[in-house]
């Protein structure tokens, strides 16, 4: 079966190799190429022909393959032929075998000592400057909420507030309800439940929340405000005695007689937080107040050649710049974890990246899966064979610099925890977005080869586009079309030079596609622990 | 510390006793009663003098209590006296042990036959037939999702759907996403993972929906619309093959070129749907074609007193009409867990029982804790000691008649499963009303002590308050108060009587206050399996 290039396709065949010593190559044209292709002069497997059709994205062998020979991406294997494979071939996901696990003993750790990229000084943007030195990207009132029971009325006494109180509050740009699905039917005290609390804790504290702390309450669950944020977990911005817990409207309380009196506690509750908010301005920041994470999602095999090798060489950008880079997503790290332990700052940090990813195995044995769980159906059409392939892919985002610390999941960066930060999060969309929000992101980077159309109210989301038939049909959608990379028109690092402007120049105000759609996906928590 | 009584609750103190051979009694009077009070005649305890002061639904000690002396409520242990404990003392939670776990081994197995009770025959209540003989109270569009990736597409969709088109369908009542956490990032092979997925299948096929199923979808998630919804899993509406899978807008097809072109293809796919349910008439149906599930949250120890009491003798009253009572909540009968295998109408139920108990046991000592976390700051400040307590006054609420049916979690009933089910779910308000909305739940009950302003966008919710003053005070929020029968100016059966009429009302139409407000809580997965 072969697909006849449309006009805006008909470029010659395209084949691309991430380093000189793999034995396949993904094609890059739009609709793939068909069978009986000739390879053309300067790319990679010059003079080859075709076997078989190979789609966009997928990998066509280079070299003939004994059976058991390994297949080389990234330098790394990302298989084991099933059977020969003579060059020319199609390498799908059938005909190779997964490598084992790499174990968690025995790992190179903190043996490279990355290069010390030279400082990037004198950028700039546009940001809110919090009390507690953290800046925000948006200046946004966001009602924390302890319990699902309240979600209903919050977001009642979220639309009053939007229609009503708003419009005199001009430079406030939003108003949103922290809802989720914690706070009650929930095993509070079990060891795991420390990881959706201090999840729902720290995101109250999100820089682009300014420290205005309002907590709508039942009364009767299980997740109280005193234990969400108890006193002294964060600095009270008005004349309240600091000793006291968060500025909670409770609905049990007796003063609420009827439900318009809940709506209207919540209304005035909002007016001075609001006030506050409104009479701060932006004001000239370093680059080193962003606080940048970065994940990928409906990946394809694009994604670890064009959009997450921008952003990597971003990410080396932003540390140069004294900025903070999270990359996430253990199932998605798993495979290359000995990258990550070689390239720790030391061996402390090693440590906590095995220790992360020991106890997330653990936790995927619990449920009687493994990391191969992760791969979706498209992956798969989108040509990553497996979860191997995948990880090689989704850590290139992480750029080159030595990583400096590591987060346990729903954990809060400090202030002196720069440069490049492993957050250990699960490579779920929403619950890596959630995780990084409470980690203190105040800008969010999103690599996307299928396309989707995700985004936050938290903080503004940058949607990068691994292929440009993705960033044509979706043109406003994906903010950033990294697929110009494939078309030869733009190299790695001019992409990355581009999304550096733009992130200054998002996170200074100017409004992403999801943005301007109003397009949110739900906060999802990473609960390992039972609900009862 | 004593309250002086306001002039609306000054009446003469009140206790209640749940059984003869109870050696506490509870303080039925708002406020409490202060210590020195003399118990009055024709009361439970007449006579005694009060030690301590005792709250609202607090237990008081009707005998001396030795140390190690049972304390019976419900005519069970709640507990044993920790110390010596006299008379007209406060029996609160830090003055017993809760009993140990009843084993599942060795119980009465379908030992007790429950009495016949007499048809009720003649109660009808106005309904929307379905295809299917099952019958909608209500007439709602529901979008079916795959992925949370797409709500905030959908969220838009449904916000233009109201706008736009459904004023031209005046006979139907909503439009709704099915808006969820689950879809991908989550490990579907996972022997758990069919609990997620067959609950959303069968919320998409809930009776409310008129069998207009139609999907929103990436693309590339996990949960492929053929996987959620395999063809033959429901019947077509339309002239379509009825070998296709559901009617899906896929956001990734290449069809969709921009943002408004996602849009408008969920408005067109709807409009037929709207078509079909705007054409649909409410018409008299046998009370027997009701689904009710039943539940309670935010629990005092009225519930177990009053409201409670009054939905197991209507339940009684339903079982009679013919119709289907669904109650759950694994941590609230697993202390009681005999009293339900000795009701099962079969060795198979009672075993089916045990078997879902057990697996939730296992469930929760994964996890490292035990049915002792279900209880809550709430329920030990409303007067509830323990677990065990709560759960005497949460089985209750099932009535008398025999157990005939046992739902595992997400499970549809069949048409066939009438009588008194035991739908297996965790006690979570959110997980419990979403895993009663799968098994084809069309009116649900929920009883409250501390109050909720719990309410769901598929389904009339009756809420029904265990106390007059939260009844009085959240006065357009609970739809009954059973309060009146601690008061004493209703018995449990006339309660019960007009609880029945309600249901019936709320079935034909009539809106209740959540309804009214619009207050929707969100759907909640129960997902025992890991996530990636
Ligand atoms: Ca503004
Ligand atoms: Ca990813
Ligand atoms: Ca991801
Ligand atoms: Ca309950
Ligand atoms: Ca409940």
């Amino acid at each position: 079966m072969t697909t006849t290039p449309s006009p805006i396709t008909a470029r010659p065949p395209l084949t691309l190799r991430m380093h000189p010593d793999d034995n396949v190559a993904i094609v890059a044209n739009d609709g793939g190429l068909p069978a009986g292709t000739v390879l053309p002069e300067g790319v990679p497997g010059a003079g080859l022909v075709l076997i078989d059709r190979v789609p966009q994205g997928h990998k066509v062998a280079l070299v003939d393959l004994a059976e058991g020979e390994v297949v080389r991406r990234y330098d790394v294997p990302i298989g084991y032929a099933l059977k020969a494979i003579p060059a020319g071939s199609w390498v799908h996901e059938r005909l190779l075998q997964m490598p084992a696990a790499r174990a968690l003993e025995g790992l190179p750790m903190a043996t490279v000592k990355a290069a010390e990229l030279p400082p990037l000084t004198g950028r700039t943007f546009q940001g809110y400057r919090n009390a507690d030195g953290s800046v925000g990207t948006r200046n946004i009132l966001a009602i924390t909420t302890t319990v699902q029971c309240v979600a209903g009325v919050v977001a009642q006494a979220v639309a009053r507030i939007k229609a009503e109180l708003l419009p005199h509050y001009p430079n406030v740009d939003d108003v949103i309800g922290l809802e989720h699905s914690y706070g009650c039917g929930v095993a509070i005290d079990a060891p795991d439940a420390v990881i959706p609390i201090r999840t729902l804790k720290h995101i109250s504290l999100n820089p682009n929340f300014g420290g205005e702390v309002m907590v709508v309450s039942l009364g009767c669950e299980k997740l109280q405000p005193d234990r969400l944020l108890p006193p002294g977990s964060f600095p009270i911005q008005d004349e309240r005695d600091a000793t006291l817990g968060p500025e909670t409207v409770c609905l049990q309380d007796d003063e609420h007689v009827g439900f318009a009196s809940m709506l209207e506690h919540i209304l005035a509750t909002a007016r001075p937080h609001l006030a506050r908010l409104d009479a701060r301005r932006r004001e000239t920041v370093p680059a080193s107040e962003l606080v940048v994470g970065v994940q990928c999602g409906g990946s394809d095999a694009f994604s670890g050649v064009t959009a997450n090798p921008a952003v990597g060489f971003c990410a080396d950008l932003l540390v140069r710049a004294g900025a903070t880079v999270m990359f996430s997503e253990n199932t998605e790290v798993r495979d290359g974890v000995d990258q990550l332990t070689r390239r720790a700052a030391s061996p402390e940090v090693a440590e906590a990246i095995v220790h992360e990813l020991g106890w997330y195995d653990r936790y995927l044995d619990r449920g009687r899966v493994d990391r191969s769980a992760n791969t979706t159906p498209g992956n798969k059409a989108g040509g990553l064979s497996n979860i191997t392939e995948k990880a090689m892919g989704s850590i290139i985002k992480s750029g080159s610099s030595a990583i400096s610390h590591v987060l346990s999941p729903g954990e809060k960066l400090r202030r002196d925890q720069r440069g490049l930060v492993y957050a250990a999060t699960p490579a779920s969309d929403f619950i890596c977005g959630t995780l990084q929000l409470a980690a203190g992101m105040n800008l969010h980077v999103f690599t996307t080869g299928r396309g989707t159309p995700y985004g936050l109210a938290e903080c503004p989301v940058i949607k990068v586009a691994t292929r440009s038939d993705l960033a044509r049909r979706w043109h406003d959608l994906m903010d950033v079309n990294a697929g110009r990379i494939a078309d030869g028109e733009q190299t790695i690092e001019e992409a990355g030079w581009a999304l550096f402007e733009l992130m200054l120049d998002v996170a200074s105000g100017r409004k992403t596609w999801a943005e301007r759609h109003q397009l949110h996906n739900a906060l999802v928590l990473f609960n390992p622990a039972p609900v009862t």
